[in-house]
């Protein structure tokens, strides 16, 4: 089973339209591509604030189309720290593509000034092109004819071997759950590095090699303009879900010594356990450095490594990709004081 | 103790001359800039080829001086492995920094056409500056009047307090040893890092808290012009020295996945004990993206990952950073198979 996931279109009226895409897979790319030539299009808007949107507002914007993000809440990619949504919002904004906050589609329509027309709770919005990036569920239709079981996430539930509830059924990629390392909870997270890593143990059993998928910590990342934005672990909700005390710090400084002239803006966050002193979670987000500093956490995290020992955890130290104290160490010994 | 180290001259005359310089502190770094500018100095020789000596050749060339980097072997930064010494030797060329190989310093003269003539067991090399770039000795003149216990790499011994073989005595810093956690060797690695570290851990004794030093794994890394270079852990020759039974592979790639158009040239090595399938070490050489990956080699290196772990271990994907198999993973994968 590899079915994938499907993206959502919200149940309004006129998404049938022409001219209304979703984003799932390159032939959903080529066509939003093809359509926005042939028609020359001029104007864009994007329904949804998650990483797709971001990547697509920087895409339209590229193309030279005036691009709109139009989103229900206040800030874009909700997953990360209002701190460092903000951040986000700002890159978009100085890149030009204009943030339409707290307002919800209601319905599409014909346009009269361009092709198409987005009626939100709040206005009328004009546009040639609405693209309707709200995320992707599991597509289990098969799914429910072979009997399988699913798992709280909606997800398809398997084991370390990808092996569904039906010992001859094998599930692998944006279908099906993967076990979270700090959450120690089973969860669904549609990502492509997942769903390969995935099929390649699905395929390694089927294949008579007996494999283990050793799980995730949820790192993820992307980039929107200048920016890297990243994360991984727990934040603090998920964390107190999960049945820990998080605490958390966020630190602001630069991925480069200030001996070489700073520069390079980087929000650091850390969220760790009260009672045990573990690293939980962290984001990042910055011109640079950012991805790198997050996955050298997701292997503390994996490993399950405590603030203490990150504070002093050896590092590549050289001025121009940071200081003597990395801002992973300063996190680190911030947040430890304050557990 | 915080004698730290001091920077080697090659035992040759004429060293005392004006115009020759080494580079340990901020202030060699003002005289040597400040006697380029008051002798309007047009050529540079450095001699040497680790990393100090790159960081010269680029800061001396963007400074406009036809600079020359004199050197006894046959490729620059010999602790790399050769494959990525000829990536950095190339980064110099294009930069239009000469390489002179395979020649070592008999003499410093007064020059002829230059201020001065660095002479060799080649040929004369007509320059205005030279900078000997030989790497430190730690500075334990003052210890060997303390009567204090000299480890075999020739840096003062301490324990994981910091504190020396007198009691009453703590040393921090490029004078002394610290813990190595991959060879389990106590070793000399004079990085301001490790000496900012051990600072803080032997000022927090002396203060009565109690803390420990928890070692290095050998991280480094510096940047040549476009170039990030890094390393961590041991190279087979240090692995073999450890103990171990080291095997490596090289694997090329790109920093960002090939659809978003690659072009960021990767190298990278992973060396790992063929008895328990531990990584060992790591080396990494790109126009981006190496010493993200270095840092986070170090950390599984740290808490001493397996490359079965590591081949799959979760790593925030996004194109722009790499492959949805990580050159990480993939390295990691290529070596296993090789044990």
């Amino acid at each position: 089973m590899a079915t994938g996931a499907a993206a959502t279109l919200p149940d309004i009226p006129g998404t049938n339209l022409d001219g209304v895409f979703v984003l799932k897979n390159l032939r959903d790319g080529l066509n939003i591509k093809e359509y926005i030539t042939s028609n020359k299009c001029r104007t864009a808007a994007i329904v949804g604030a998650g990483f797709i949107a971001m990547e697509m507002g920087e895409a339209l914007k590229t193309l030279g189309l005036e691009t709109r993000i139009v989103y229900r809440g206040e800030l874009p990619v909700k997953k990360w720290d209002p701190a460092f949504s903000a951040v986000v919002l700002e890159e978009l904004t100085n890149n030009g593509v204009t943030f339409m906050a707290q307002q919800s589609p209601v319905a599409v329509e014909k346009g009269s000034q361009a092709r198409l027309s987005l009626v939100t709770d709040k206005e009328k919005i004009e546009t040639d092109i609405i693209i309707f990036a709200l995320g992707v569920r599991p597509d289990i239709s098969l799914v429910r004819e072979a009997g399988l079981v699913i798992g709280e996430s909606g997800a398809i539930r398997v084991d370390s071997s990808q092996r569904t509830s039906r010992e001859e059924i094998f599930a692998a990629g944006d279908c099906c759950e993967s076990y979270h390392r700090v959450s120690k909870k089973w969860v669904h997270i549609p990502l492509g590095d997942i769903a390969n890593k995935q099929g390649r143990v699905a395929g390694r059993n089927i294949g008579g090699h007996p494999t283990t998928f050793p799980g995730v910590v949820g790192a993820q990342s992307f980039k929107v303009f200048g920016l890297e934005v990243a994360m991984t672990g727990l934040d603090e909700k998920t964390a107190e879900k999960s049945g820990y005390s998080p605490a958390a710090t966020i630190i602001w400084g630069n991925a480069v010594a200030r001996s070489m002239g700073g520069g390079q803006r980087l929000g650091l966050k850390l969220i760790a356990d009260k009672a045990s002193g573990k690293l939980l979670g962290a984001q990042a987000v910055g011109q640079g450095g950012a991805v790198g500093r997050i996955n050298t956490l997701s292997a503390c995290l994996w490993s399950g490594m405590g603030l203490d020992e990150i504070g002093y955890m050896d590092l590549a130290y050289s001025p121009p990709f940071g200081g003597a104290w990395d801002m992973i160490h300063t996190a680190a010994q911030v947040l430890k004081k304050q557990l």
